[in-house]
């Protein structure tokens, strides 16, 4: 089963925004046996008509549509369609009604240009919106196309909608008795082509696998996909070549996997971030659940608060520097002791752009990881974006700590 | 000046990754008057092909391929250029040293596969790539098609190289004298409609002009695009009609907003979080000289924690719940008073998917903010899910300090 994406929104290709639809949409999709073989951005205005010209004649399975449906005078994919299908705007009176109510409990009042998203072209199934104003429309195939949903803009609308309202829809119109199954191998601490020597031949070997290898900020993703037995020979192959540097499969992630280990075995964790700034306690955070295994995070960025909430010597600072292997141990055991917590990870470093010297330069970073079997600190070199130097530094701290308590 | 950009990878499409290329090359290019008009992301594979045909055939000014140059099986960008052009591949002595040596210095063998890519296509031009293994290419026009470049996956490679190594040539190349202008104007706490009924029929009227809006997690964008002299009359309409709305233009943020004022007026920031899990001193860190005004941020997530770091009175916690009015202000005064800083922001809430109740549902939250003035608490309700939430929270949380040092 083949989908096709159109994603509408100028805010995409002038830079202001990232488009997050077509990776939620891939992932959604490929649940239902369903793959995006083409996605395409097009500015605001009459370009959606040429791209659903095009998409209807490839004539893929279905066709998604984002963006386009709300009340200002850029939000013309309503009018287009209608205009396309030869169809009138009729007036939903049930969504005129959903809309105003929205209108009234959030005390704004109803004007005639947000009316006209409850307008419904002729032959076209609104799709209820719980989460905003706009409804999402079902254009169902015909000869002339094939199903083709049309969903609004903001992520916040448009994920809760295609899960809850859109996902049962493909289920019924898209059923099919083994779809393909895709596994993906989330590697750190290996290059790409490290990866492909250890695994590489022995996948190829296999018949009918299609295989991916994505390099990512310092890590690596295999992807394998194609029928069950393949898939499952294939995860075979890499689980015995690549072994536990596999941090996680599929959507889980690093933190995921560290707050699992520490909540299976009882464990808890706490920060004292320096050069993270908050960013390791972030991602741990976004684990639901986190709050079982992480009680407390501190975000000493400056070195008065390093002395004053870690209980750090200010002459231990004065000697080494905060950025230095003694004030990343002590950030550690400091964090371990005053939290109470089974683990400490500490981070200090120099993220840029300024504030680097000859001897150690932007990029340097002392990462601290305090136990119960004591304390080690690890020195790495991330000489890149400030974003990107927090991502590495957070990653590599977790996986200091997840290769602890694997016993690595 | 039209770009058009061709996103190779399979990883894009299945859902793996999200396609960060798109937002940063239309920002970088509208500098320089080039305005993308068309992108598609396809699998790896021969797509390519087919998509770089199509695209040549549209004939715009530039293109733009992303992925597919790096060293495994499935990225076959280069062989199938040569194989387009009808040209021989050759080694390039110097991106083989390039190579060789960067895989020394990291302690890694070269292989030869990892030789593959200093193979150029006879009249291509290789790109270096300082940062990382891969060179990008860059096809001059001709007849049949228009410039092209063809840039490395990794985000860490594509973007240094495209901002030091082909943003000069694009400026010898598409040199413009008086390329159209772009602002966007970035606006919290008011809906979509709501801001155009404020300034839409006025805008509307200014020829020339191209207006776009866009809606975001609690914020709208607003963008106009046009000759300069019509750009600054929207400008003065939007300043006017909005006002301190407005928290930043173009890629400028709440954060960068909140540390701009604090730096101006030499204050300090420190934070006590709990719900939000260290997100909002990530955020106020994700400015480069965030510590000129941030010494100090607790991740106060147990309660225990909460009584021991900041020095809430457990009681208090007993009386009213952690997520509650007291405690956000207990919160804001003790981070303030421990840190020694001249505000604090705090936050308290239930993030979800658990830890609800019928008096407080899951996306309820308390934010507080402590300054010289005292103590204030705003009760917000963002049911969402878990990472909306956290930027949702922080994004008030700023706005709530920002709104008082302009004394609004």
């Amino acid at each position: 089963m083949i989908a096709e994406v159109i994603n509408t929104g100028s805010e995409l290709l002038l830079g202001q925004v990232v488009n997050t639809h077509l990776a939620f949409l891939g992932g959604r999709l490929f649940g239902h046996g369903i793959r995006i073989e083409r996605q395409i951005s097009i500015p605001d205005g009459a370009a959606i008509r040429h791209a659903l010209e095009e998409s209807f004649a490839r004539r893929p399975d279905v066709i998604f549509v984002t963006g386009g449906l709300g009340p200002t005078t850029d939000d013309i994919t309503r009018d287009l369609l209608a205009e396309m299908l030869g169809a009138e705007l009729v007036q939903d009176d049930g969504i005129l009604q959903m809309i105003t109510e929205r209108f009234e409990r959030r005390g704004f009042s109803m004007t005639p240009r947000i009316a006209l998203q409850a307008l419904v072209p002729t032959g076209v199934h609104p799709i209820l919106n719980h989460w905003g104003t706009a409804p999402g429309l079902h254009l169902p195939a015909s000869d002339a196309h094939p199903h083709t949903f049309f969903l609004p803009g903001p992520p916040r609308e448009l994920r809760p909608m295609f899960t809850e309202l859109i996902e049962p829809l493909l289920a019924t119109l898209f059923s099919q008795a083994s779809p393909p199954v895709c596994r993906i191998h989330r590697i750190v601490g290996m290059g790409e082509s490290m990866v492909e020597e250890k695994i590489g031949a022995q996948l190829m070997a296999l018949p009918g696998l299609e295989l991916g290898y994505c390099a990512r900020s310092g890590d690596v993703d295999v992807r394998v996909v194609g029928p069950a037995a393949v898939v499952e020979a294939a995860n075979r192959i890499i689980e015995a070549g690549i072994g536990n540097r596999i941090y996680a499969h599929d959507e889980g992630s690093m933190e995921g996997a560290v707050v699992d280990l520490l909540r299976t075995r009882k464990l808890s964790l706490a920060t004292a971030e320096s050069c993270t700034g908050g960013f390791l306690a972030h991602r741990i955070t976004n684990v639901p659940g986190a709050s079982e295994i992480f009680g407390a995070g501190y975000v000493t960025y400056a070195n008065e608060i390093k002395s004053a909430t870690l209980g750090i010597d200010p002459a231990l600072i004065a000697a080494h520097g905060a950025v230095s292997e003694p004030v990343a141990a002590a950030m550690a055991a400091g964090a371990r002791r005053i939290s109470g917590s089974d683990f400490a990870l500490s981070t200090t470093g120099i993220a840029g752009p300024g504030g680097g010297s000859e001897e150690k330069p932007v990029g340097t970073v002392f990462i601290g990881l305090a136990g119960p079997d004591g304390v080690q600190v690890s020195r790495q070199f991330y000489p890149t974006d400030r974003e990107t130097f927090k991502f590495l530094v957070s990653q590599t701290a977790l996986n200091l700590l997840r290769e602890s308590l694997l016993g690595a």
